[in-house]
Protein backbone atom coordinates (compact mmCIF):
# COMPACT_ATOMS: atom_id res chain seq x y z
CA UNK A 1 0.00 0.00 0.00
CA UNK A 2 2.08 2.73 1.13
CA UNK A 3 6.14 2.86 0.88
CA UNK A 4 7.06 3.84 4.36
CA UNK A 5 7.63 1.19 6.68
CA UNK A 6 5.50 -0.39 8.83
CA UNK A 7 4.83 1.64 12.22
CA UNK A 8 4.50 -1.33 15.26
CA UNK A 9 5.21 0.76 18.51
CA UNK A 10 2.87 2.85 20.52
CA UNK A 11 5.49 4.96 21.19
CA UNK A 12 6.35 6.09 17.70
CA UNK A 13 6.54 9.91 18.01
CA UNK A 14 4.20 10.92 15.20
CA UNK A 15 1.97 8.01 16.59
CA UNK A 16 2.50 9.82 20.29
CA UNK A 17 1.73 13.83 18.52
CA UNK A 18 -1.34 12.33 16.55
CA UNK A 19 -2.71 10.84 19.42
CA UNK A 20 -2.40 13.76 21.54
CA UNK A 21 -4.55 15.25 19.24
CA UNK A 22 -7.73 13.89 21.02
CA UNK A 23 -7.48 17.01 23.44
CA UNK A 24 -7.94 20.38 22.93
CA UNK A 25 -4.64 21.08 24.29
CA UNK A 26 -3.17 18.90 21.80
CA UNK A 27 -5.13 20.77 18.95
CA UNK A 28 -3.96 24.02 20.01
CA UNK A 29 -0.44 23.61 20.44
CA UNK A 30 0.14 21.28 17.39
CA UNK A 31 -2.44 23.29 15.23
CA UNK A 32 -3.71 20.24 13.47
CA UNK A 33 -6.44 18.21 14.11
CA UNK A 34 -7.12 14.75 13.65
CA UNK A 35 -10.35 13.01 10.89
CA UNK A 36 -11.64 9.73 11.84
CA UNK A 37 -14.63 8.19 9.27
CA UNK A 38 -14.72 8.13 5.51
CA UNK A 39 -17.22 10.79 4.62
CA UNK A 40 -15.50 13.40 7.18
CA UNK A 41 -11.62 12.48 5.51
CA UNK A 42 -13.78 12.98 2.16
CA UNK A 43 -15.25 15.93 2.97
CA UNK A 44 -12.41 17.66 4.41
CA UNK A 45 -10.07 16.96 0.69
CA UNK A 46 -12.43 18.24 -1.04
CA UNK A 47 -13.23 21.32 1.01
CA UNK A 48 -9.19 22.01 0.54
CA UNK A 49 -8.03 20.84 3.94
CA UNK A 50 -4.92 20.33 3.99
CA UNK A 51 -4.17 16.80 5.30
CA UNK A 52 -0.17 16.07 6.55
CA UNK A 53 -0.43 12.76 6.91
CA UNK A 54 -2.64 9.57 7.38
CA UNK A 55 -2.56 6.04 9.35
CA UNK A 56 -3.59 3.66 7.78
CA UNK A 57 -4.08 0.47 9.46
CA UNK A 58 -2.90 -2.78 7.77
CA UNK A 59 -3.65 -5.13 6.63
CA UNK A 60 -6.93 -4.66 6.59
CA UNK A 61 -9.91 -5.70 3.66
CA UNK A 62 -9.50 -3.59 0.68
CA UNK A 63 -13.12 -2.85 0.50
CA UNK A 64 -14.61 0.12 -2.15
CA UNK A 65 -14.09 2.87 -0.16
CA UNK A 66 -11.31 2.47 1.80
CA UNK A 67 -9.50 1.80 -1.76
CA UNK A 68 -10.77 5.38 -3.00
CA UNK A 69 -9.89 7.02 0.09
CA UNK A 70 -6.20 5.83 -0.43
CA UNK A 71 -6.37 6.91 -3.85
CA UNK A 72 -8.16 10.45 -2.86
CA UNK A 73 -5.27 10.75 -0.14
CA UNK A 74 -2.17 10.29 -3.13
CA UNK A 75 -3.94 12.16 -5.45
CA UNK A 76 -3.73 15.24 -2.33
CA UNK A 77 0.18 13.68 -1.99
CA UNK A 78 -0.43 12.75 1.36
CA UNK A 79 1.98 10.88 3.49
CA UNK A 80 0.77 7.36 4.30
CA UNK A 81 2.09 5.70 6.84
CA UNK A 82 1.16 1.70 7.59
CA UNK A 83 0.53 0.95 11.44
CA UNK A 84 -0.37 -2.27 12.99
CA UNK A 85 -3.90 -2.77 14.40
CA UNK A 86 -2.70 -2.25 18.07
CA UNK A 87 -1.14 0.60 17.16
CA UNK A 88 -4.05 1.57 15.17
CA UNK A 89 -6.23 0.85 17.92
CA UNK A 90 -4.79 3.53 19.86
CA UNK A 91 -5.79 6.51 16.83
CA UNK A 92 -9.24 6.16 16.10
CA UNK A 93 -11.93 7.41 18.12
CA UNK A 94 -14.63 5.87 19.82
CA UNK A 95 -16.64 2.80 17.87
CA UNK A 96 -15.46 4.52 14.27
CA UNK A 97 -13.07 1.64 13.44
CA UNK A 98 -14.35 3.07 9.84
CA UNK A 99 -12.05 2.15 6.97
CA UNK A 100 -8.70 1.51 8.98
CA UNK A 101 -7.37 5.25 8.69
CA UNK A 102 -7.09 8.55 10.38
CA UNK A 103 -6.08 11.87 8.79
CA UNK A 104 -4.13 14.22 10.43
CA UNK A 105 -4.74 17.84 9.06
CA UNK A 106 -3.58 21.38 9.52
CA UNK A 107 -6.10 23.34 11.25
CA UNK A 108 -7.58 26.40 8.79
CA UNK A 109 -7.25 29.57 10.36
CA UNK A 110 -10.75 30.94 8.51
CA UNK A 111 -11.85 34.25 9.37
CA UNK A 112 -14.16 37.12 8.48
CA UNK A 113 -12.24 38.89 5.88
CA UNK A 114 -12.06 35.42 3.99
CA UNK A 115 -15.81 35.59 3.24
CA UNK A 116 -16.56 35.56 -0.30
CA UNK A 117 -20.09 36.58 -0.14
CA UNK A 118 -22.52 36.60 -2.83
CA UNK A 119 -25.29 39.70 -3.16
CA UNK A 120 -28.37 39.53 -0.68
CA UNK A 121 -26.31 37.05 1.75
CA UNK A 122 -27.84 35.06 4.46
CA UNK A 123 -25.17 34.55 7.36
CA UNK A 124 -25.50 32.51 10.84
CA UNK A 125 -23.64 34.12 14.24
CA UNK A 126 -23.26 30.99 16.77
CA UNK A 127 -22.25 32.66 19.62
CA UNK A 128 -20.53 30.91 22.91
CA UNK A 129 -22.27 27.23 22.04
CA UNK A 130 -20.72 24.90 24.53
CA UNK A 131 -21.74 21.34 23.16
CA UNK A 132 -19.85 19.99 19.47
CA UNK A 133 -22.84 18.24 19.01
CA UNK A 134 -25.35 21.32 18.83
CA UNK A 135 -22.21 23.21 17.10
CA UNK A 136 -22.27 20.47 14.47
CA UNK A 137 -25.80 20.11 14.12
CA UNK A 138 -26.11 23.75 13.53
CA UNK A 139 -23.17 23.37 10.54
CA UNK A 140 -25.17 20.60 9.22
CA UNK A 141 -28.58 21.79 8.91
CA UNK A 142 -26.71 25.63 7.96
CA UNK A 143 -25.10 23.65 4.96
CA UNK A 144 -28.36 22.05 3.71
CA UNK A 145 -30.05 25.67 4.36
CA UNK A 146 -27.97 26.97 2.10
CA UNK A 147 -26.68 29.76 4.30
CA UNK A 148 -24.12 31.87 2.79
CA UNK A 149 -21.85 32.20 5.88
CA UNK A 150 -21.60 30.65 9.88
CA UNK A 151 -19.84 32.74 11.80
CA UNK A 152 -18.26 30.88 14.92
CA UNK A 153 -18.08 33.56 17.64
CA UNK A 154 -16.12 33.14 20.87
CA UNK A 155 -16.53 29.41 20.21
CA UNK A 156 -16.99 27.34 23.42
CA UNK A 157 -15.71 24.12 22.06
CA UNK A 158 -13.15 23.99 19.10
CA UNK A 159 -14.07 23.91 15.58
CA UNK A 160 -11.99 20.69 14.65
CA UNK A 161 -13.32 18.39 18.27
CA UNK A 162 -14.04 15.10 16.90
CA UNK A 163 -17.61 15.67 17.85
CA UNK A 164 -18.04 18.59 15.73
CA UNK A 165 -16.91 16.82 13.08
CA UNK A 166 -19.05 14.13 13.39
CA UNK A 167 -22.46 15.67 13.90
CA UNK A 168 -21.45 18.44 11.01
CA UNK A 169 -20.92 15.76 8.70
CA UNK A 170 -17.47 17.15 7.92
CA UNK A 171 -19.94 19.99 6.83
CA UNK A 172 -17.42 22.18 9.08
CA UNK A 173 -14.96 21.84 6.73
CA UNK A 174 -16.81 24.70 4.29
CA UNK A 175 -14.99 27.75 3.49
CA UNK A 176 -18.16 29.38 4.66
CA UNK A 177 -17.65 28.69 8.12
CA UNK A 178 -15.15 31.06 10.13
CA UNK A 179 -14.42 32.21 13.23
CA UNK A 180 -14.66 35.45 15.20
CA UNK A 181 -14.94 37.13 18.32
CA UNK A 182 -18.36 38.66 18.93
CA UNK A 183 -16.88 42.37 18.98
CA UNK A 184 -15.24 42.15 15.51
CA UNK A 185 -18.35 39.88 14.07
CA UNK A 186 -20.55 42.79 15.59
CA UNK A 187 -18.42 45.27 13.83
CA UNK A 188 -18.32 43.57 10.33
CA UNK A 189 -22.28 43.23 10.71
CA UNK A 190 -22.66 46.79 11.19
CA UNK A 191 -20.13 47.84 8.46
CA UNK A 192 -22.02 45.79 6.02
CA UNK A 193 -25.63 47.24 7.40
CA UNK A 194 -26.85 43.54 8.18
CA UNK A 195 -29.91 43.38 9.35
CA UNK A 196 -29.30 41.19 12.01
CA UNK A 197 -31.49 39.33 13.98
CA UNK A 198 -31.08 37.82 17.50
CA UNK A 199 -33.04 34.15 18.87
CA UNK A 200 -33.59 35.43 22.30
CA UNK A 201 -36.79 33.32 24.16
CA UNK A 202 -38.31 36.70 25.73
CA UNK A 203 -38.62 38.74 22.29
CA UNK A 204 -41.88 40.12 20.99
CA UNK A 205 -41.58 39.63 17.67
CA UNK A 206 -42.22 36.59 16.17
CA UNK A 207 -39.86 35.07 13.80
CA UNK A 208 -42.67 34.83 11.17
CA UNK A 209 -43.01 38.50 10.94
CA UNK A 210 -39.86 38.87 11.02
CA UNK A 211 -38.00 40.03 7.20
CA UNK A 212 -35.59 37.97 6.03
CA UNK A 213 -34.98 39.24 2.56
CA UNK A 214 -32.09 41.31 1.65
CA UNK A 215 -28.53 41.20 4.19
CA UNK A 216 -29.51 39.19 6.74
CA UNK A 217 -27.43 37.68 10.18
CA UNK A 218 -29.22 34.91 12.33
CA UNK A 219 -27.77 35.30 15.91
CA UNK A 220 -27.91 32.03 18.43
CA UNK A 221 -26.69 32.06 21.75
CA UNK A 222 -25.65 29.24 24.35
CA UNK A 223 -28.40 27.66 25.43
CA UNK A 224 -26.91 28.09 28.88
CA UNK A 225 -26.02 31.34 29.34
CA UNK A 226 -27.68 33.18 26.08
CA UNK A 227 -26.19 35.47 24.23
CA UNK A 228 -23.60 38.37 25.08
CA UNK A 229 -24.76 41.85 25.96
CA UNK A 230 -22.93 43.01 22.95
CA UNK A 231 -26.02 42.25 21.11
CA UNK A 232 -28.24 44.07 23.20
CA UNK A 233 -28.05 47.22 20.83
CA UNK A 234 -30.72 48.59 18.82
CA UNK A 235 -29.11 47.63 15.60
CA UNK A 236 -30.13 44.27 16.73
CA UNK A 237 -34.24 43.08 16.15
CA UNK A 238 -34.81 39.88 18.94
CA UNK A 239 -36.89 37.45 17.59
CA UNK A 240 -38.53 34.10 19.41
CA UNK A 241 -40.18 30.83 18.60
CA UNK A 242 -43.81 30.32 19.68
CA UNK A 243 -44.00 28.00 22.27
CA UNK A 244 -46.87 26.41 22.92
CA UNK A 245 -45.98 23.64 25.30
CA UNK A 246 -44.69 22.29 29.03
CA UNK A 247 -41.02 23.09 27.75
CA UNK A 248 -39.78 26.58 27.77
CA UNK A 249 -36.92 25.90 25.65
CA UNK A 250 -35.79 24.43 22.71
CA UNK A 251 -32.53 23.02 21.76
CA UNK A 252 -30.33 26.01 20.09
CA UNK A 253 -29.75 23.08 17.21
CA UNK A 254 -33.60 23.06 16.45
CA UNK A 255 -34.05 26.78 16.65
CA UNK A 256 -31.73 27.54 14.14
CA UNK A 257 -32.90 24.76 12.05
CA UNK A 258 -36.49 26.98 12.21
CA UNK A 259 -35.18 29.97 11.22
CA UNK A 260 -32.62 29.46 8.65
CA UNK A 261 -35.66 27.24 6.89
CA UNK A 262 -38.15 30.23 7.24
CA UNK A 263 -35.49 32.48 5.52
CA UNK A 264 -34.90 30.61 3.24
CA UNK A 265 -39.04 30.29 2.28
CA UNK A 266 -39.35 34.00 2.88
CA UNK A 267 -36.24 34.40 0.02
CA UNK A 268 -38.16 32.21 -2.39
CA UNK A 269 -35.11 29.37 -2.50
CA UNK B 1 -37.24 12.26 55.72
CA UNK B 2 -39.04 8.87 55.72
CA UNK B 3 -40.48 6.34 57.64
CA UNK B 4 -38.93 3.37 55.95
CA UNK B 5 -35.49 2.01 57.38
CA UNK B 6 -32.58 2.48 55.88
CA UNK B 7 -31.54 0.65 53.12
CA UNK B 8 -27.88 0.00 53.17
CA UNK B 9 -27.31 -3.24 50.86
CA UNK B 10 -26.62 -3.20 47.29
CA UNK B 11 -28.38 -6.83 47.20
CA UNK B 12 -31.51 -5.70 48.33
CA UNK B 13 -34.31 -7.29 46.22
CA UNK B 14 -36.44 -3.91 45.36
CA UNK B 15 -32.34 -2.47 44.92
CA UNK B 16 -31.80 -5.08 42.20
CA UNK B 17 -35.28 -5.10 40.51
CA UNK B 18 -35.08 -1.14 40.44
CA UNK B 19 -31.02 -2.07 38.87
CA UNK B 20 -32.80 -4.39 35.60
CA UNK B 21 -35.08 -0.92 34.86
CA UNK B 22 -31.62 0.30 33.40
CA UNK B 23 -32.65 -2.41 30.45
CA UNK B 24 -35.01 -2.15 28.17
CA UNK B 25 -35.67 -6.29 28.89
CA UNK B 26 -35.97 -5.35 32.97
CA UNK B 27 -38.36 -2.54 31.41
CA UNK B 28 -40.72 -4.74 29.84
CA UNK B 29 -40.43 -7.55 32.33
CA UNK B 30 -41.70 -5.70 34.86
CA UNK B 31 -43.58 -3.08 33.61
CA UNK B 32 -41.95 -0.37 35.26
CA UNK B 33 -39.22 2.19 34.12
CA UNK B 34 -37.31 4.71 36.37
CA UNK B 35 -36.78 8.19 36.05
CA UNK B 36 -34.03 10.45 36.98
CA UNK B 37 -33.52 14.02 37.69
CA UNK B 38 -36.05 16.96 39.27
CA UNK B 39 -37.27 18.31 36.06
CA UNK B 40 -38.61 14.48 34.46
CA UNK B 41 -39.57 13.59 37.92
CA UNK B 42 -41.52 16.31 38.40
CA UNK B 43 -43.42 16.39 34.83
CA UNK B 44 -43.87 12.66 35.23
CA UNK B 45 -46.31 13.67 38.45
CA UNK B 46 -47.50 16.43 36.70
CA UNK B 47 -48.65 13.94 33.67
CA UNK B 48 -50.12 11.76 35.80
CA UNK B 49 -47.84 8.98 35.71
CA UNK B 50 -48.21 6.51 38.36
CA UNK B 51 -45.17 6.75 40.68
CA UNK B 52 -44.50 3.44 42.71
CA UNK B 53 -41.38 4.53 44.88
CA UNK B 54 -38.83 6.68 45.19
CA UNK B 55 -35.04 5.72 46.57
CA UNK B 56 -34.07 8.50 48.27
CA UNK B 57 -30.01 9.08 49.03
CA UNK B 58 -28.67 9.89 52.45
CA UNK B 59 -27.65 12.20 53.45
CA UNK B 60 -27.93 15.00 51.39
CA UNK B 61 -28.02 18.55 51.62
CA UNK B 62 -31.92 19.93 51.67
CA UNK B 63 -32.07 21.92 48.51
CA UNK B 64 -35.02 23.55 47.78
CA UNK B 65 -35.12 21.16 44.57
CA UNK B 66 -34.96 18.39 46.88
CA UNK B 67 -37.54 19.36 49.13
CA UNK B 68 -40.02 20.74 46.99
CA UNK B 69 -39.70 16.46 44.66
CA UNK B 70 -40.23 14.94 48.39
CA UNK B 71 -42.91 17.04 48.77
CA UNK B 72 -44.71 16.39 45.96
CA UNK B 73 -43.88 12.45 46.10
CA UNK B 74 -45.51 12.79 49.39
CA UNK B 75 -48.48 14.44 47.92
CA UNK B 76 -49.05 11.71 45.80
CA UNK B 77 -48.53 8.88 48.17
CA UNK B 78 -45.06 7.70 46.57
CA UNK B 79 -43.62 5.41 48.72
CA UNK B 80 -40.45 6.88 50.32
CA UNK B 81 -37.14 4.84 50.44
CA UNK B 82 -33.83 5.90 52.21
CA UNK B 83 -30.60 4.42 50.74
CA UNK B 84 -27.17 4.90 51.75
CA UNK B 85 -24.81 7.24 49.12
CA UNK B 86 -23.23 3.84 48.37
CA UNK B 87 -26.57 2.06 47.70
CA UNK B 88 -27.74 5.10 45.27
CA UNK B 89 -24.83 5.01 43.48
CA UNK B 90 -25.17 1.99 42.10
CA UNK B 91 -29.38 3.47 41.45
CA UNK B 92 -28.73 7.04 39.37
CA UNK B 93 -28.10 7.32 35.79
CA UNK B 94 -24.68 8.36 34.33
CA UNK B 95 -23.79 11.93 35.75
CA UNK B 96 -27.45 12.62 37.46
CA UNK B 97 -26.67 12.62 40.70
CA UNK B 98 -29.39 15.06 40.54
CA UNK B 99 -31.50 15.75 43.60
CA UNK B 100 -30.34 12.82 45.48
CA UNK B 101 -33.44 10.27 44.09
CA UNK B 102 -34.93 8.19 41.55
CA UNK B 103 -38.26 7.08 40.66
CA UNK B 104 -40.16 4.46 39.96
CA UNK B 105 -43.03 4.45 37.94
CA UNK B 106 -45.35 2.30 36.25
CA UNK B 107 -44.95 2.00 32.30
CA UNK B 108 -48.35 3.74 30.79
CA UNK B 109 -49.80 1.96 28.36
CA UNK B 110 -51.26 4.95 25.90
CA UNK B 111 -52.74 4.17 22.70
CA UNK B 112 -54.69 5.60 19.94
CA UNK B 113 -58.20 4.92 21.20
CA UNK B 114 -56.89 7.29 24.46
CA UNK B 115 -56.56 10.19 22.36
CA UNK B 116 -58.43 12.88 22.82
CA UNK B 117 -58.03 16.03 19.67
CA UNK B 118 -59.28 19.30 19.23
CA UNK B 119 -61.27 20.16 16.32
CA UNK B 120 -58.78 20.31 13.34
CA UNK B 121 -56.20 18.45 14.85
CA UNK B 122 -52.55 18.22 13.84
CA UNK B 123 -50.47 15.06 14.88
CA UNK B 124 -47.66 13.98 13.64
CA UNK B 125 -46.37 10.40 13.65
CA UNK B 126 -42.81 8.82 14.12
CA UNK B 127 -41.90 5.57 12.38
CA UNK B 128 -39.06 3.29 13.68
CA UNK B 129 -36.41 5.83 14.65
CA UNK B 130 -34.06 4.24 16.24
CA UNK B 131 -31.96 6.72 18.34
CA UNK B 132 -33.60 7.80 21.66
CA UNK B 133 -31.91 10.88 22.06
CA UNK B 134 -33.37 11.90 18.29
CA UNK B 135 -37.23 10.45 19.27
CA UNK B 136 -36.67 12.56 22.62
CA UNK B 137 -35.75 15.73 20.61
CA UNK B 138 -38.72 14.87 18.08
CA UNK B 139 -40.80 14.91 21.19
CA UNK B 140 -39.25 18.06 23.01
CA UNK B 141 -39.68 19.98 19.93
CA UNK B 142 -43.81 18.73 19.19
CA UNK B 143 -44.53 20.23 22.69
CA UNK B 144 -43.06 23.41 22.15
CA UNK B 145 -44.59 23.36 18.99
CA UNK B 146 -47.96 22.82 20.25
CA UNK B 147 -48.51 19.37 18.20
CA UNK B 148 -51.98 17.59 19.28
CA UNK B 149 -50.62 13.90 19.49
CA UNK B 150 -47.52 12.22 19.17
CA UNK B 151 -47.86 8.50 17.80
CA UNK B 152 -44.60 6.50 18.06
CA UNK B 153 -45.30 3.99 16.01
CA UNK B 154 -43.29 0.89 15.52
CA UNK B 155 -40.89 2.52 18.38
CA UNK B 156 -37.27 0.67 18.21
CA UNK B 157 -36.53 2.37 21.38
CA UNK B 158 -38.95 1.88 24.01
CA UNK B 159 -40.48 5.28 25.25
CA UNK B 160 -39.36 5.15 29.12
CA UNK B 161 -35.49 4.60 27.68
CA UNK B 162 -33.52 7.23 30.42
CA UNK B 163 -31.87 9.13 27.09
CA UNK B 164 -35.86 9.60 25.83
CA UNK B 165 -36.69 11.16 28.73
CA UNK B 166 -33.93 13.04 28.97
CA UNK B 167 -33.50 14.34 25.30
CA UNK B 168 -37.66 15.26 25.35
CA UNK B 169 -36.93 17.20 28.69
CA UNK B 170 -39.84 14.73 30.65
CA UNK B 171 -42.36 15.64 27.74
CA UNK B 172 -42.68 12.09 26.41
CA UNK B 173 -44.66 11.62 29.96
CA UNK B 174 -47.82 13.41 28.20
CA UNK B 175 -50.51 11.94 27.43
CA UNK B 176 -50.64 13.22 24.01
CA UNK B 177 -47.85 10.79 23.19
CA UNK B 178 -49.00 7.36 22.49
CA UNK B 179 -47.87 3.72 20.89
CA UNK B 180 -49.36 1.90 17.91
CA UNK B 181 -48.33 -0.45 15.27
CA UNK B 182 -47.65 1.17 11.63
CA UNK B 183 -51.16 -0.54 10.54
CA UNK B 184 -53.05 1.06 13.57
CA UNK B 185 -51.92 4.35 12.15
CA UNK B 186 -52.41 4.00 8.63
CA UNK B 187 -55.89 2.62 9.18
CA UNK B 188 -56.87 5.29 12.37
CA UNK B 189 -55.44 8.26 10.31
CA UNK B 190 -57.76 7.15 6.96
CA UNK B 191 -60.65 6.58 9.16
CA UNK B 192 -60.84 10.06 10.61
CA UNK B 193 -60.06 11.42 7.13
CA UNK B 194 -56.76 12.96 8.25
CA UNK B 195 -54.80 14.63 5.29
CA UNK B 196 -51.39 12.72 5.33
CA UNK B 197 -47.64 14.12 4.37
CA UNK B 198 -44.61 12.18 4.94
CA UNK B 199 -41.68 13.28 4.66
CA UNK B 200 -39.47 12.32 2.23
CA UNK B 201 -36.33 13.46 0.53
CA UNK B 202 -37.19 11.93 -2.73
CA UNK B 203 -40.64 14.07 -2.56
CA UNK B 204 -41.28 16.11 -5.45
CA UNK B 205 -43.43 18.66 -2.82
CA UNK B 206 -41.13 21.05 -1.36
CA UNK B 207 -42.92 21.26 2.22
CA UNK B 208 -43.76 24.97 2.29
CA UNK B 209 -46.23 24.11 -1.20
CA UNK B 210 -48.18 21.67 1.68
CA UNK B 211 -51.32 22.80 2.94
CA UNK B 212 -51.20 22.05 6.44
CA UNK B 213 -54.20 23.64 7.69
CA UNK B 214 -57.47 21.04 8.76
CA UNK B 215 -57.01 17.55 10.30
CA UNK B 216 -53.21 16.66 9.18
CA UNK B 217 -50.92 14.08 10.42
CA UNK B 218 -47.48 14.77 9.62
CA UNK B 219 -45.07 11.25 9.24
CA UNK B 220 -41.22 10.81 9.74
CA UNK B 221 -39.56 8.04 9.35
CA UNK B 222 -36.36 6.44 10.67
CA UNK B 223 -33.18 8.53 9.30
CA UNK B 224 -30.92 4.81 9.00
CA UNK B 225 -34.45 3.36 6.51
CA UNK B 226 -36.42 5.57 6.29
CA UNK B 227 -40.84 4.88 6.07
CA UNK B 228 -42.19 1.59 5.84
CA UNK B 229 -43.64 0.74 2.73
CA UNK B 230 -47.07 1.01 4.19
CA UNK B 231 -46.73 4.81 3.80
CA UNK B 232 -46.74 4.54 0.05
CA UNK B 233 -49.94 4.83 -0.48
CA UNK B 234 -51.94 7.61 -2.93
CA UNK B 235 -53.69 8.86 0.64
CA UNK B 236 -50.29 9.54 1.45
CA UNK B 237 -48.57 13.35 -0.43
CA UNK B 238 -44.63 13.05 0.30
CA UNK B 239 -43.19 16.39 0.87
CA UNK B 240 -39.40 17.50 1.05
CA UNK B 241 -37.42 19.66 2.38
CA UNK B 242 -35.05 21.97 -0.03
CA UNK B 243 -31.72 20.56 0.49
CA UNK B 244 -29.01 23.56 -0.56
CA UNK B 245 -25.37 21.82 0.39
CA UNK B 246 -22.92 18.97 0.42
CA UNK B 247 -24.91 17.38 2.58
CA UNK B 248 -28.29 15.37 1.44
CA UNK B 249 -29.98 14.91 4.65
CA UNK B 250 -30.74 16.34 7.97
CA UNK B 251 -31.33 14.73 11.05
CA UNK B 252 -34.63 13.46 11.55
CA UNK B 253 -34.96 15.72 14.82
CA UNK B 254 -34.33 18.53 12.62
CA UNK B 255 -36.59 17.62 9.95
CA UNK B 256 -39.37 17.30 12.32
CA UNK B 257 -39.07 20.71 13.70
CA UNK B 258 -38.65 22.59 10.14
CA UNK B 259 -42.02 20.31 9.13
CA UNK B 260 -44.16 21.14 12.69
CA UNK B 261 -43.15 25.22 12.78
CA UNK B 262 -44.12 25.56 9.10
CA UNK B 263 -47.43 24.23 10.02
CA UNK B 264 -48.16 26.56 13.09
CA UNK B 265 -47.19 29.14 10.97
CA UNK B 266 -49.49 28.51 8.07
CA UNK B 267 -52.19 27.72 11.14
CA UNK B 268 -51.79 31.06 12.51
CA UNK B 269 -50.73 29.99 16.02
Amino acid sequence: MANSPLITSRQNQRVKDAVRLRTSRGRGQQQRFIIDGGREISRALAAGIHCVEAFVCEPQPDTTARVDLLNALRAKSVELLPVTPEVYAKLYFGDREGEGLVVIAETPKRILQDLHLPADPLVAVVEGVEKPGNLGAILRTADAAGIDAVIVAEGRTDLFNPNVMRASLGTVFCDSVVEATTAETVSWLRSRQFRTFAARPDASLVYTEANFCGDVAIVLGSEATGLSAAWNNSDVKPIRLPMHGLSDSLNVSTTAAVLFYEALRQRGR
